[in-house]
């Protein structure tokens, strides 16, 4: 089972690796990261780099597609070449997936249209733009089509993911496996959940 | 407020990735990946790496010391340099951290002896050949070193740790950036919650 994640400048670290703890565990799997060239792929912040190990021209096809998002995905959606790349890769895939904003680029491949999807809760009308009806939820399945919401939750929908493909247990074990009891000190973690001081200091621009 | 991750082979990436993102986020952040040498290290499954961007050597001090687990520290608790720096820079830290098997390098370097510390639920026997008591808590604080448990948590423990180095909204803001509303599918992220099945096949080395 191929899993290839594409990595692009801009591109937010949480999105690959929680789910990719998750996947790199389901028996057979092999991840690839790749982006344009091979070498370090620097992420929205630039305080951290991942290698990319093979180029994208270089992957024929793979089974699991992960896109992740970040600040980078609104450049990249109006990067044809790379929509042509989502779509070459999508012929092949038994899962088209994304995590936060990486959904933006499923859609500008033409992947979303006419189907539910989520994404980070800053980006749902250019989601939206893209044919896609935006779903309040933490992670959508369409058929092969899995969109997840906002960073963090690319890890709930792996486990979700790895449950259909494998089995139930096998996601249970992958669970224990990386201790995900999530405890999370405050319940803030969606618009509708997070205090309005939250949510104002966010839109400030000072956080 | 200057933030350490040392980087090793055989990192776990999620340790890393998880309070990266929240920590990076605290205003005046700056975030810092070190290793032995600069460049790629590749964690445990070797399918990912992440970029050291200084050499531990070239690190004066830091304000949060973050050292991540994996199936590297099992070999790097026998690093006397290591344990060295490690204790190099937690003279200088407000916070000297540690995620998941993280915690054994705490303890390695001598940090932990008589306090409570918690770690992955697999390696709860060496933690406490360092002198800690294993508390079975997501997140531990003793003055001023924190040990989370295994992987996923270290989330969990940056945003509590924003709440105490900020305030409260602000760790808010962070949880409503990263959409952290986590929905597990199931309830098998610890040793206690986890159903039989998926313990034996996690045990069986076959996940």
């Amino acid at each position: 089972m191929r899993i290839v994640i594409p990595l692009y400048e801009g591109f937010t670290a949480l999105d690959v690796v929680g789910p990719y703890e998750v996947l790199r565990m389901l028996p057979g799997a092999e991840v690839v990261l790749a982006a344009s060239a091979e070498g370090p792929v620097r992420d929205g912040v630039g305080a951290l780099a991942l290698t990319a190990d093979a180029t994208l021209d270089a992957i024929e096809s793979c089974d699991i597609l992960l896109v992740p998002g970040g600040p980078g995905s609104r450049r990249l959606v109006s990067d044809e070449g790379f929509a042509a790349w989502i779509r070459r890769m999508d012929a092949g895939t038994t899962w088209t997936t994304s995590v936060c904003t990486g959904s933006l680029l499923l859609g500008a491949a033409g992947l979303l249209r006419g189907l539910q999807a989520t994404s980070h809760w800053s980006a749902t009308d250019l989601l939206e733009s893209f044919g896609a009806t935006y779903t309040a939820e933490r992670v959508v399945f369409q058929g092969k089509v899995v969109t997840a919401a906002g960073v963090s939750s690319g890890i709930d929908m792996a486990l979700a993911l790895v449950a259909r493909i494998a089995d139930r247990t096998t996601a249970e074990a992958i669970q224990l496996a990386i201790e995900y009891d999530p405890q999370p000190p405050f319940d803030s973690g969606s618009l509708a959940k997070a205090p309005e001081a939250a949510r104002e200091l966010l839109m400030s621009g000072r956080v």
